[in-house]
């Protein structure tokens, strides 16, 4: 798959977003239409060689390709659902944040209108659109994908996920709970060990060499969830409760926030509970799955 | 600092733990005299060219550093507190898992009597011992870390944090509130991945991906904490908390545990209720520095 910088886009939604998206079509020479519900938007993009389309359905027509990205997916359904717009031999590429519920429905009607659907999350900030640090998470039908890469790829790091047209949300929302996660773990351990008097910027880098070492590990653990066998090959869980009750209590004595580390230890207790304590940490995937009360 | 095999050792307590230091002390060529409370452990390592001591006193007098690893403080506390124990002259080196409160405590009777003291924290299995994965951190007094490095070395990857005996201690949890963390984010999003179908083994390397990204920014957002200073760069709270209502509403949508994303959602909430929508993430410091209910 080569990239293709002469075939055309379309950009629909010129917000903070659809401005970093549009620029970086036109610095990879596509010709580049764009099409915004506030004209003005439009404007600096002009300056940079867009061409702004009247209507939408002008906007529709004058690429083979088009990406939409607006604040929602009830925006989406406002501004292309209507009777009057043409969306037949059209693909879209809709790059708006959702659910994966969302996204399937979305597929659902656009494709009975006659058009190509893919869905798409940017994980990814304005700035970084266009180069290499935006990774752009795609989903539907792989046909599809492959004949619009070669126009995508001047967004960033372009990735199929399948063909399931939720896909892109879901794996969205887990890199997102994992950010989180890192940040917040990272936060606990500096709070502790800002009441010792140890700076931010000391203790980050610790933080950063744990947080990428057990991150390697995960491809292994994943085997184990594969396997449904958690043998204890490094460390059996009752292990890690019992250091859980130490960072409870660590945290409880420097009289900062417990809550984090007392949810991590009521997850693993629960699963000791539940005859797991000779196991190794994924077996944790069992209370994961579980629907919980809150 | 050379390493400095001629350098006779003892070690205090053969557990599985105490077995394998004592081990890597052989491998690495220190002389080295063992003692547990229950003799028949010392056996194999005899065989590998360790001295039995007969009693504490003897194993304590047999090198000028002596390493002691326990099942707990209390144990610790039992078997050398005793006023019939010499520890004067001695430097003791105490790889026993405990809290910053349990180190300090130590340090403090144990100086009392004589002895130098340095804590530890070994953040490894037995197999890793005498390799550069075992991450073994020390605190206590720099030069008595500078005169013990050059044995225990033979150990792993030695790192000393400050003169703070409980320093060593909370680096530990800290770590393995990291550890916990890049684990539970990612059995989360294995298991919302699995009810779309996606194998454990087909998310991970994307996962791991996230951690080791998310980890490079640490570095970053501590120089925010130290300038308590946290300009939106890339993202504001507000918008992290819209996405983390789609991660809720994913979750309760595949029917698994929504704990740790409600958590996650509760922390920044509470942030934005205090007024730091418009800032970035690491603002929630101060959200972890508070003391909580729970
Ligand atoms: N910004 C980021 O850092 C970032 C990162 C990852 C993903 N995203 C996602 O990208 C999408 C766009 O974000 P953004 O930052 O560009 O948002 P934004 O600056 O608020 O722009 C929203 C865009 O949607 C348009 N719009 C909203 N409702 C509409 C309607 N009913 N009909 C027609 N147009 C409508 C707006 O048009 P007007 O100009 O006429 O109001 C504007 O073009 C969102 O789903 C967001 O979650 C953003
Ligand atoms: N194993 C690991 O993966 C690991 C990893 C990191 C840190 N650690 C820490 O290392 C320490 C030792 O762990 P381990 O795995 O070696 O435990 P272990 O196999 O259960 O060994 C415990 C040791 O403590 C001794 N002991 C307990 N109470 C005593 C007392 N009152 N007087 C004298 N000796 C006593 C035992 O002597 P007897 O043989 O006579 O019972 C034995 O030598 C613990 O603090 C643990 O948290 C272990």
């Amino acid at each position: 798959m080569t990239s293709n910088e002469n075939a055309p886009v379309t950009v629909i939604g010129l917000g903070l977003m659809g401005q970093a998206l549009s620029r970086a079509f036109l610095k990879a020479g596509h010709p580049t239409t764009v099409w915004n519900r506030t004209p003005t938007k439009a404007k600096p993009l002009v300056a940079e060689g867009a061409q702004v389309a009247p209507t939408i359905n002008d906007a529709l027509k004058a690429a083979p390709l088009t990406i939409v990205c607006l604040t929602d997916y009830e925006a989406v359904h406002e501004l292309l659902g209507g009777s009057d717009i043409d969306l037949d031999g059209t693909t879209l590429v809709n790059l708006t944040s959702g659910t994966s519920a969302q996204a399937r429905q979305a597929a659902q009607w656009i494709e009975q209108r006659g058009a190509r659907y893919l869905d798409g999350a940017i994980m990814a900030a304005p700035p970084a659109i266009g180069t290499a640090e935006a990774v752009i998470l795609h989903s539907g039908p792989q046909r599809d994908f492959e004949a619009s890469k070669p126009t995508l790829d001047a967004l960033g790091m372009i990735t199929h996920l399948g063909a399931d047209h939720g896909l892109a949300s879901l794996y969205d929302v887990a890199g997102l709970a994992m950010m989180w996660s890192v940040l917040n773990a990272w936060l606990q351990g500096t709070a502790l060990l800002q009441t010792a008097g140890v700076d931010a910027t000391t203790f980050a880098p610790f933080a950063q060499q744990i947080a990428t070492g057990v991150a390697e590990w995960l491809p292994g653990y994943a085997e184990q969830i594969a396997d449904n066998a958690f043998p204890a090959e490094v460390s059996a869980l009752e292990t890690d409760a019992r250091a859980m009750a130490h960072l409870i209590d660590e945290t409880k004595a420097a009289g900062i926030n417990t809550e984090l580390p007392t949810l991590i230890k009521k997850m693993a207790d629960r699963s000791i509970s539940a005859g797991h304590g000779k196991e190794q940490y994924p077996v944790l995937i069992e209370e994961f799955t579980h629907p919980s009360d809150n």
